[in-house]
């Protein structure tokens, strides 16, 4: 148990860096009255959606408990061992509170970040930046310290492979309602604010006369800092939990804790040395911090690997899984960048109307989807056959450790995609206090290498998720062989296999697709009510000092819309996985398993890409091309960028957690569908 | 071969029924000078593209038979029976010819009775719709008729699994292209049309001043009667090319001709007795035929298989087929109707601007696709189930009958589908005509019911290429399992097939984005000439009499663009599955059609549906709701209704063919990847 141990141990070594990073955030200077107000209406909208939401999520969370108390992973009333069914529940519960704690923490120190990297830009480019990315680092270091530590602690407690599938799941499910949440409260506002401000009134983003304008900050806190964190939380524990289940029968648990606990280090160690060079360009400086960690990462577990006397052939597995990160990010940026032709096509296209911005919007994004398809198909493949000489098991267990190294370098992902929603809360607060041109400046140029950054993680995140649900499938194999003594395959042919398979590529799309209809739903409400305002709050429009608009109305219909479509759309995947599984059998999930994953990573990759290549097409004509601000094309843009916003705020990115969810649903019901499924 | 023989002579009965209805619809009086003048422009038209568009298919076939020559079944220089590299490159000349000329018939008889309905009009609808419904039934007839008797021919004199395999890959990728031109045409002239005329101008729909009205006419006929026709023939024959490869193992080919030749034969007694009850619904006349043919063809087959002894659970197999087309058709009504939540929530969304209207229209796409998936899965569940007790080989030889069962009554189904475009033109020209208001509603009332009898016929091509895929990959099966001898299964876990998978899931996606793309450059193109045209000839916008813009120009831009797109995006399918298959082997192609299929199913019915919705949503506010005509809510549906245009008769029909094409690639080329790929 060494590395368990030692996991542990870096996991608090972890801990230890958040906690300096935040007291230096809070030790920097504050601003005046007015930007701390409005910092503390953002902290307050931020933390009242959150308590709101963990207060539903906490009656979930407590329903299902007792079920997997009463039937995982034996009824409990045929149960040989009633203590295992105590287990998984509580490793369930100590997964759903570490998630949230992990989302409320990192959101705690954005929601102060924000304002004190806003103030920092008064001395430049450089302390703003510092401030926005240390903030963020906090998240990326909580989020993986407590992952590890999770883990590791009840892996040292229990040895028990199913008490981690049980923590993952509570994990997963938690992130599942904080994403949907936390998507649809930030895309309504967002929505909603740029549509009857931007658009209707002409009024610039972020003009404190617009009645959805706090909204909209807080949105970027629940939605991007509280739910990716939560998500890549989910990834980072269900990559663990599928290496352990697969490597116990292996004897290698112990690597995947080493594997871990260095990638947890390289990120400690490349966040604390992050910082702008000379050349002030804040972009440079997040790829190069990752750069660095990914370098140290590999180093690392080489030499521990040749130490140790690990296998090279599973180290070289596990290089694989960052080498498809690699690929996919670099496809998402080139449907994405405003440099090359996909933007500018769409851009041109926006020239004849609203309908071809979408056509070719949505077009590329279906292009996009195939190389990033075919790298994760190769990396899978290079995977098996590195590590299937070793023995049989292995192959799979590379697999797993393919999207284990991956993740291991989360934090420093974390850590830059948290410094998004920072530093883009910094430029509100700038705005909205008019701080002046030149802060504006300042806080554009980090809000805009946050953006270019955004891309490259989402692809990252769908990576991770992608080879570590794969994983998840040989889990759910292993399972299904232990419970039965026998070799189970499943073969395409099988018509229980093959109606899994098309039941489990509608569920994504699904799934999403209630996502959206939450936010276009809730949009509607939003702006019915911003156009109330207007109409009716006296000098609001002109903008008559004093005259405010009504902040907490939009910020409570974003509360309670979304939380009211969090959960329909979450329960629709995991019940839809409980009923194939009790029709159709361990056979039907298997096929299950595979159509919802392979069509949850379309439909990712689709969302993610053409979300982000309207948003660039309509910055790219407001950057003055083919008419410029106010052009039609611009008006044409402008739908697109709209629509492309549930797409890849909210639909999209939530996939990656859905596929996760459903993926150990199935494992942790196994057993069940085995028993009482009507076919065989 | 008693079977062979009969279907032989139903399918020259079919010809002699054809020949009727066509001498009849001749014989129907003609209109003045001036209807003929413009029925004769868009006949030219459309005759001017089809003979253009298979000058250059005629190469491509040219090319791809030497090609079939050299390789296949086995390369020629170490094949043992060259005649069989002949017979197979020869029966792929023979489909494609046959499903060229189909489609040329079907044109033909269409641009004649369009004229003719719009005639008949004056005497009243009862005579309009029968114009109208036989000239549709001219194609119905000689699209079931050549494919059944290519069919029976081909395998009287060959008895070969191979040569009808070729022969169905001639249909098909015919089909394929044919569909691509025809839909990127007919969608670059509509969408032009209605933005430059109806959204920018604010003139009426078939107005004779738009110089794209002929080019959007010509459109309905390439691409929805030429185009759909080469659909359904494809499927058709690959249905009964798939039963025939499974059927000969088990001694079954008469029963797969007995079924075809009684499909046909229910169709000739249901279209020879179509006709508008006193009522006066052309709608309910349209269904009532396909209910009159279903039931025909149900009894016919129960009692030939009674007599004839064949077994009951094959019939049963087969009548599954029919029920899933009616789920789907159900389906399909439900997302795309009017009186449904679907289309009149998008229509409510609309009043909050286009963004709205995309969202949720998209989403209501994602969610249809489900039931329908659901349903395929459950009919091949139980076709799989029935057969299954007859002995080895016969679960699959179950599907393959119920794709075929379901595809029997095709006959009926073109006949119906055809009528749309048909009387669609007839609206057109009475506008362009100015035959009166009168007139007008008749042809309205005639068009709207083409309509609604559209969706349920979609989702029935759907949901036959779906089960004639499944059917296909289970002849791919068998013809693996032949050529090595062994018993071959696709395991999800292989990584190959994994691999396989992902591939194929993405190759739907890229299909259907190159032909969206194309629509949306060539429809920038045309909108572009339709501008000028309005700017540089005098008196054109103000309807100066005497003043006739250039039709043909517009014509020629479709016509070019279309064919310079068509390629492309089909050499993309039968090129990435040649790819895989020399890669991956055999393994990773049975991954990659299981992807392709099931992915194309999604995409396919969301596509469908969505742009259905949009549609309808469009016309649900112009008959007066939220606003009705000229709202903004109206300006928003159109956007979505455009947007919706390429979707539901561009990409996603096109989609069933591509399946359809990589399936029978797969099969024809499985023994060159045994022996050639580079992982085994």
């Amino acid at each position: 148990m060494t590395w368990v141990v030692i996991a542990i141990i870096v996991s608090l070594l972890g801990f230890a860096t958040a906690g300096y990073l935040h007291s230096w955030v809070i030790k920097q200077p504050g601003g005046g009255k007015e930007i701390e107000e409005i910092g503390s209406l953002i902290r307050q909208g931020s933390q009242a959606f959150l308590r709101r939401e963990y207060n539903i999520l906490a009656k979930f969370v407590a329903v299902v408990a007792v079920i997997i108390f009463l039937l995982l992973p034996e009824p409990v009333w045929s149960s040989p061992n009633i203590a295992k069914n105590l287990i998984t529940a509580i490793s369930y519960i100590f997964g759903s509170i570490l998630s949230g704690l992990a989302g409320l923490l990192g959101m705690n120190i954005a929601t102060i970040a924000n304002v004190k990297s806003a103030v920092a830009a008064k001395k430049g480019i450089a302390p703003a930046f510092s401030v926005g990315f240390r903030g963020g680092a906090v998240m990326g270091m909580a989020v993986v310290s407590t992952s590890l530590f999770g883990a590791s602690v009840l892996y040292f407690i229990t040895r028990d492979a199913n008490a981690l599938l049980g923590f993952s799941f509570g994990a997963s499910s938690l992130a599942l309602f904080a994403k949907a949440g936390g998507g649809i409260f930030t895309k309504t506002a967002d929505v909603s604010a740029d549509l009857a401000g931007k658009v209707e009134l002409s009024i610039p983003e972020d003009d404190p006369r617009n009645p959805a304008v706090i909204a909209d900050n807080v949105g970027d806190n629940v939605g991007d800092v509280a739910g990716m964190g939560a998500d890549l939380f989910d990834s980072n524990i269900a990559s663990i939990a599928a290496a352990v289940v697969i490597g116990i029968a292996l004897n290698k648990v112990e690597l995947v804790f080493c594997y871990g606990a260095l990638g947890l280090l390289s990120s400690i160690i490349g966040v604390l040395n992050a910082r702008m060079g000379k050349d002030g360009n804040p972009g440079k400086a997040l790829n190069m911090s990752t750069y660095i960690t990914t370098a140290i990462f590999i180093v690392l577990t080489a030499v521990a690997s040749l130490v140790f006397n690990f296998s090279m052939r599973i180290w070289g597995a596990t290089m694989v899984g960052l080498i498809v990160g690699v690929i996919i990010g670099i496809t998402s940026e080139y449907f994405t960048s405003d440099e090359k032709n996909p933007v500018r096509n769409v851009a041109k296209a926006s020239e004849s109307g609203p309908a071809f911005t979408i056509i070719s919007g949505f077009s590329y994004g279906l292009i996009s989807a195939l190389p990033s398809l075919i790298g994760i198909g190769i990396s899978a493949l290079v995977a098996y056959k590195l590590c299937d000489p070793l023995g049989p098991g292995y192959a799979m267990f590379g697999i797993s450790m393919s999207a284990l190294g991956m993740l291991s370098i989360v934090g420093m992902i974390v850590s830059n995609d948290a410094y998004g929603p920072i530093v883009d809360n910094s430029r509100g607060l700038a705005e909205m206090t008019g701080m002046g041109e030149d802060i504006l400046r300042i806080t554009d140029e980090l809000d805009s290498a946050g953006n270019t950054v955004k891309a490259v993680t989402k692809g990252f995140s769908i990576a991770a998720a992608g080879l570590t649900v794969i994983a998840l499938l040989a889990a759910y194999q292993e399972i299904v062989q232990n419970a039965t003594g026998e070799i189970i395959t499943f073969d395409a042919m099988d018509p229980l296999v093959f109606f899994g398979v098309l039941v489990g590529i509608g569920i994504p799309a699904i799934f999403s697709a209630m996502l959206m209809l939450g936010v276009d739903k809730n949009a509607q409400r939003m702006i019915a009510e911003i156009h109330r305002q207007f109409n009716t709050i006296p000098g609001l429009k002109e903008g008559k000092p004093g005259v405010k608009p009504d902040y907490n109305k939009c910020i409570d219909i974003a509360t309670v819309g979304a939380l009211k479509e969090l959960l329909p759309a979450g329960a629709v995947a995991i019940i839809s996985t409980l009923v194939v599984g009790f029709v159709g059998g361990i056979q039907a999930i298997g096929g299950f398993l595979l159509g919802n994953i392979t069509s949850g990573l379309l439909i990712a990759l689709l969302m993610a890409n053409a979300g982000g290549c309207w948003d660039n097409s309509k910055k790219y004509i407001e950057a003055g091309n083919f008419g410029g601000k106010g052009s039609n094309a611009h008006k044409a843009a402008v739908i697109g960028d709209t629509v492309g916003d549930p797409f890849k705020d909210t639909a999209g990115p939530s996939i990656n957690t859905q596929i996760t969810v459903v993926s150990l649903v199935a494992s942790l019901a196994a057993t069940l569908f085995i028993k009482f499924s009507i076919f065989r």
